[in-house]
């Protein structure tokens, strides 16, 4: 059997047309994910191999895209150092008590990966085992800086103040912080790839919150350190940093990616040539708002990005997550525009 | 007497040393400012002209800011085309009934300025007769893009989707409202110039929300046609557009300003480098975050951001608004550090 597309493009492997799939593809725009829902609360899918796993496959079925990403959720790993993790309707996942002093992360706990994650790994096991074998599973974990600064605040935030009046007042407390999440992440993702994952991202989702000089102290070291452990286990690392565009570079070259996902606020061909001289394939990056356009002007946009990307060493995917009110079927004039390539 | 070194700076000509203000210098970290709010809320205290005027001069006072900035908000505008607004604590201003629908942008009034913005108007000719006339004053607006995102989603925003999803579905109702709002917010700005403000500054805020394309269609056009009308009165026009970055250069030509303010996002360097042959001052940019850091450690990242930017044809401030829980001596320290260059 031929390689899937996806794997292929992430190795920089000449594609027929770039295998495209969405980030949050499993999610509130589709109803088959509501239906679940209703009967089930967000940690309980996410902790719930069956349920997990029949989420992760309806963008397969339903929308015909060509990688499976896990349903989970990044906070799993600092819940399984011990911090109570809830579920608000509205506002999100939530940390019931943040780190607030060096007592509560001295208090945080070594997990157990095997143990304490193992529904995550259930998950891809089971998630393997039912899905054609001609999409691959995407495993994914965030990225240090990320996790650390949601751990400090305890919940989404504007301006970032907990988090970074740590790093401010406290670096030591960071960096040890830090240092903890990019092995314990790194190992994550080597054992999502044991289980069966064929390619893992990293998303750096709060690296919007530092400048340049902060997150090359607190940001880009950890998350190359996690990339790079990451990168033993053999499957293809993406590491999609959203607001650290000024490091572009330094992000390629330090985490050794195979894959870097751009942000829409990056036009195409500044992102393709900034990383000219880098051995990765880029995925992105339509603007998710876009999604809210007639399919026949998605189909415009979509071919537009694609040329824009140059066909090769590319995957199709939104700049960002799907939004929740996005119509089913203009994701799927998405994915078919990518497709009508081939 | 000499022409104060704020205005000189604006103009690029020779000054002994860069002059200072911050973002948001009137506000929640200082003590004086608390305790006035106390007794009023936030929307007594900008349309009450002496309330303004005490708070628009306490940082002049109690940190020794080489400028003041009028104590207002950018919501004004959109408030007296007849949108009630309303101000919640820990959420920051709302509409109660955001644009929902174009019977609802149909809805708008056009403001007479003079009459329903009298209050902004006497708040600037109170605050500069109270003034040291060495200290200039600076008033503001919202760009039409920051204002027409807020009016569709009402509040804040993480995703910015209901502004967005109108740009996508109805450009014709966005392009029709921008376009009133760009005459709206340059006649503001000229009529507070006649009020006696020396120089204004046009705060694009959700720029961060467009990405490259959307930003040149729905931001930067309408930014730089208020620019222009607000430089017909001579004085200095400041444009901030956090988050469009990727747009500097356009930014700089589009809108003909004096000065462009540099998000911390972006090392001053290169922002030097991208304008070096645009001719404007630059404005910014520490990290708001940095004056959680001991004085002495202020004082040394100040000297280096001013070393960074150079000494002419700058003013020194922070690349974002201050954070409410800064430690006040720490403002002042780093007032202090850029008086010391002198």
């Amino acid at each position: 059997m031929t390689e899937p597309l996806f794997l292929r493009a992430c190795r920089r492997e000449p594609t027929p047309r770039p295998p495209v799939w969405l980030m949050r593809q499993a999610g509130r725009y589709m109803p088959q994910y509501r239906a679940i829902r209703e009967r089930a609360d967000f940690l309980t899918v996410v902790t719930d191999p069956a349920l997990a796993t029949e989420v992760t496959l309806q963008p397969v079925e339903h929308i015909g895209v060509d990688a499976a990403i896990l349903f989970c959720d990044i906070l799993v790993v600092p819940w399984a150092m011990g911090m109570a993790l809830r579920f608000d309707e509205g506002v999100g996942p939530l940390f019931e008590q943040p780190l607030r002093a060096e007592a509560d992360i001295a208090a945080l706990r070594d997990p157990d990966l095997a143990g304490d994650l193992a529904y995550v790994f259930d998950a891809i096991r089971l998630t393997r085992r039912a899905l054609d074998p001609a999409v691959p599973l995407i495993g994914f974990a965030g990225a240090p800086w990320t996790l650390a600064s949601y751990m400090v605040e305890g919940r989404g935030s504007k301006d970032w103040r907990k988090a970074k009046r740590l790093l401010v007042e406290r670096p030591d407390l960071a960096h040890g912080l830090l240092d903890r999440l990019a092995d314990l992440v790194g190992a994550f993702l080597v054992a999502q790839v044991e289980a069966g994952a064929q390619a893992v991202q990293l998303f750096d989702s709060w690296a919007t919150a530092l400048g340049p000089e902060d997150y090359r102290t607190f940001g880009l070291p950890y998350l190359a350190r996690a990339a790079r452990i990451a990168r033993t286990a053999g499957a293809p690392v993406i590491v999609f940093a959203p607001g650290a565009e000024h490091a572009l570079e330094d992000l390629a070259r330090d985490t050794a990616a195979d894959v870097i996902g751009i942000h829409w606020r990056l036009d195409p061909p500044e992102a393709r040539r900034r990383l000219v001289d880098a051995s990765v394939a880029l995925q992105g990056n339509l603007e998710p708002a876009w999604l809210y356009a007639a399919p026949a002007e998605i189909a415009r946009r979509t071919r537009s990005m694609v040329d824009a990307f140059g066909r090769q060493a590319y995957i199709a995917n939104l700049g960002h997550g799907v939004l929740r009110d996005t119509p089913v079927h203009h994701v799927r004039a998405f994915v078919e525009a990518v497709k009508s390539l081939g």
